[in-house]
């Protein structure tokens, strides 16, 4: 299988001229002989000749392609991303290619390294959940390559980034909840040290000391993110005299597992026992009862993330400069927690 | 933005000596004095110089990277099949990139010549559903670069195929109904046109004959791919004076239609109606009852397409003959069609 690509030099040595004959004759340079540009081009085509894409990308340092590294493949907040990132490109053009860090510090370096060998002209990129030095990404930059972070960013990095406003989101979902008549809401959430995390819990407390209410500190509950794990939890919860009547999931995932707790428990969903999850998964719409949720638009986040790169990729007048774009995220009311 | 990547040249001019004693001393050549090699180490870390990785890739012809074309991004199936490639990738210390069609031929078309320019070391890709013609694979097997199809393949290509056994599993899906109490089994479909529609309307029919049951044509409903339009399809069904008594959906969208047309008209599921779908998506289990399907192995179809494009880029004895991998779907019986 190891037939290589034709080149200029197979082309010289069939018609035994020189190889410069053969550049000038396939660039129709009018100093080489038309009988011998059209031998040249003739040859060039039989042959399959295509000019040496990284040679001509040494020219002209352009690719006309936007390379993203996102933390997993298979998520439907990240494949929407890119779906968004791809409308803008295909407007302008450009190609999008897609490596995944597998949630990996090692794989993210390695995919920048990747799309930085392919000279890509700018690159998109969410970090990885490992991810806790940035050398790779300072490289980027002071290579003069575009990028712009999403959805998981770190405030050390001073580049351009499209992020999701958690804190305001988290605080609608918790004062939807409580304006349907909710007075204990739980917060199923995840690890400590996740931004995004953090940031959902402020929206949570802000939402119940608008509402005057005191914060209890044992109706949140740490999973990890999964639906068993949240299924423990609120059967835990729920099992408590004092019990919520209302949970707010940090995602569709563990909605899902409070959902199925409470069903396996007799409460009636959303008189007895309210939730609303996060991100508006597929399955979130599907489940018995449908999941309330919220969209964060991932499309948006996409098209936001390609309109900043291209405007440093075009050099528009303030590119340098180091944007942040909020995208919100929107209340979905759906069975779980509509009253 | 546009500070370009420094040059072996740069570093020559900032410390005034020739661009060729820059480059062996660069490669430590020991006919460059000492000195002058650390001088040059030293000046190309702090500028951050990276040898031009496209001239690297010129003189090697390697990239360690493979490409895949999907048709879509935003699907669990086609995420699932690159993770799978992704594992195999990672044993061999390969990059995967991915692109997507969008089920579009110009576009399939643009995501392979992009390949090409990169110079992938092979490539797998499923078909776009508007892919009629061949040219641009024709032209990847032409440039002598290893090409693996999956999933969406076409008999006139004559390239190493991953494909699934979709009459098998048809015809295990359908007779599981029928084991299960079924005597009118219908059939939701989609256009015609589409290959594997036809070879799970094979293993339809043929799970019939196999059981002694005529087939009725007017069983099999043809819908686009929507949850929509499978419900109104079974609505019609149903509303029957001889109505199915069970459903084989082509993918679980229409199942989750055909549930939901079940349930409105007050129907038990699987006692009056059964269903088994089609692909085993997520929302698949989550949904109430939760539904039987056929779970394809999208991974075991990455790691087998990955593993038939490994054989041909490492020229392993054989690996110039066309191969065809089958990866057969497993039964996954749930609520749906549990009796």
């Amino acid at each position: 299988m190891a037939n290589r690509p034709v080149t200029i030099k197979d082309i010289a040595e069939k018609l035994s001229i020189s190889v410069s004959t053969v550049s000038r004759a396939l660039k129709n340079n009018p100093e080489i002989s038309l009988q011998t540009r059209e031998a040249v081009q003739k040859l060039a085509k039989e042959l399959n000749y295509r000019p040496n894409p990284l040679a001509v990308a040494l020219k002209t340092q352009k690719s006309n392609t936007i390379g993203v590294v996102v933390p997993q493949i298979v998520s439907s907040f990240y494949a929407s991303v890119v779906k968004g990132i791809e409308q803008v490109a295909d407007e302008h053009g450009y190609q999008v290619f897609v490596s995944s860090s597998n949630e990996k510090l090692e794989k993210e370096k390695k995919n920048v390294d990747g799309f930085l060998n392919m000279r890509m002209d700018g690159i998109i990129l969410s970090l990885s959940r490992a991810t806790n030095t940035y050398d790779h990404i300072h490289k980027i930059k002071d290579m003069g390559v575009p990028i712009v972070l999403f959805d998981r960013t770190s405030k050390e990095l001073d580049v351009s980034k499209v992020v999701a406003d958690d804190a305001a989101a988290a605080h609608a979902a918790v004062t939807h909840l409580l304006e349907g008549g909710a007075k204990r809401v739980a917060f199923l959430t995840g690890p400590e040290y996740m931004l995004f995390g953090r940031n959902r819990m402020r929206g949570y407390k802000l939402a119940l000391s608008d509402k005057n209410i005191d914060l209890d500190e044992t109706l949140i509950s740490r999973c990890d993110f999964t639906v068993d794990s949240a299924k423990q939890a609120t059967m835990d919860l729920l099992s408590r005299s004092n019990r919520p009547d209302a949970f707010f999931a940090i995602n569709d995932e563990l909605a899902i597992g409070a959902i199925m707790a409470a069903k396996e428990l007799g409460f009636k969903i959303p008189e007895e026992v309210a939730v609303v999850g996060f991100s508006n998964s597929r399955r979130s719409r599907y489940m018995e009862p449908s999941i309330s949720t919220m969209d964060q638009n991932p499309k948006e986040v996409g098209r936001e993330a390609a309109n900043l790169l291209f405007e440093q990729m075009e050099d528009k007048p303030d590119s340098d400069k180091v944007k942040e774009a909020v995208v919100h995220a929107d209340l979905i009311v759906r069975a779980s927690s509509e009253k």
